[in-house]
């Protein structure tokens, strides 16, 4: 069940034209973001992917800054929210192993179904200025977090080999996974081939 | 020996005044490159980097675009022949998980000393207009066709585990090493260590 957008807040109603509008001016702008980067990213390029007027954008964002935040942040938060409930649907006595596993599928799946905003944050959130991505760049932080405490239960358990730092261990882990935004194609390949193939790469890189 | 530059091309003896400032506008393309992307990189910026005037760009590249073109090929290029010339170096009985294991460090070291070409190559080359980054493409195409050899003399040998689909296998690899561009830090790390743990973790994530 491919998602291409994300849902409007729970501020607002998903049926108001607003928050539709809203949701379709992000949309685009990831869309954009992702093919041309922060730099490259201009409000009539936006205005024409989401089929509104240029001025209009400014109705719902005060500059072309805050839209790209908007949108760094949303992805951001978007994949920190999709791993916490994966997670916390397993029942707890899954092990650290199984654990692992989990947010391997996790993150594949929400980067490669919402790969606009995966694209736009992978690509774009270490060039923003600083004041642009504050939010994002704090919510990736968390997100590693969580992976962090993920290798650390596999070592608590006995489950890491002793020549894997655990940090360079994660980020190999996560570049391995955010990469496959530049070359998956779902037109060409399984989804659930690659998730399958990148658990057990990641769990036999790791274990002894 | 840590390097920042693409050396002059074979036509130009390397201490021509001329030679010296081509290498200059690259490796000032480079880092403009990488950290704005091809929307984002104007001249005046390439030529503040390059303490050059802008209008003498025109003297050596005919467009931006041609400028952006010839440091994306000089990129991938440099990345191919450092890959070629180590594997051409290991004696003729090495094995196949050694062979793997030295083009780990060869991407590596390559990568992370040549970083603002490596950044600019992997940022940029899916985002560039193809007429601009044909050249760029195929030699990374040809780089890839390399890291399939490998992998498959693995598999002749008995030593990739049959859970690993060849393919989505090699992307997980070059896409674990790619990342490293963004996240390693070499006042905070050592890139042996980092070539050390990512040796062990490519091997046990192949291997039976």
């Amino acid at each position: 069940m491919p998602r291409k957008t994300i849902a409007p807040t729970d501020q607002e109603s998903a049926d108001s034209k607003s928050a539709r509008t809203r949701a379709r001016l992000l949309d685009a702008t990831a869309k954009v973001l992702a093919r041309k980067g922060f730099s490259g990213t201009r409000l009539s390029d936006i205005a024409e992917e989401a089929h509104v007027q240029a001025p209009a954008i400014y109705y719902y964002y005060p500059s072309r800054e805050d839209l790209i935040e908007a949108v760094l942040f949303a992805g951001a938060k978007a994949m920190h929210e999709f791993l916490t409930e994966r997670l916390a649907e397993l029942p707890a006595t899954t092990s650290p192993s199984d654990r692992l596993a989990a947010a391997v599928e996790a993150h594949l799946r929400h980067e490669l179904e919402l790969s606009d905003y995966a694209r736009a944050v992978i690509r774009n959130a270490n060039q923003m200025p600083e004041q642009f991505s504050r939010r994002a760049l704090e919510t990736v932080a968390q997100y590693n977090e969580i992976w962090r405490g993920l290798i650390e239960d596999l070592a608590a358990a006995g489950l890491l080999r002793s020549d894997v730092e655990p940090s360079v261990g994660r980020m190999l882990v996560l570049g391995a996974l955010n990469w496959s935004v530049e070359w998956f194609d779902a037109k060409r390949g399984s989804l659930d081939e690659v998730i399958a193939v990148a658990k057990s790469m990641v769990l036999h890189a790791l274990r002894p």
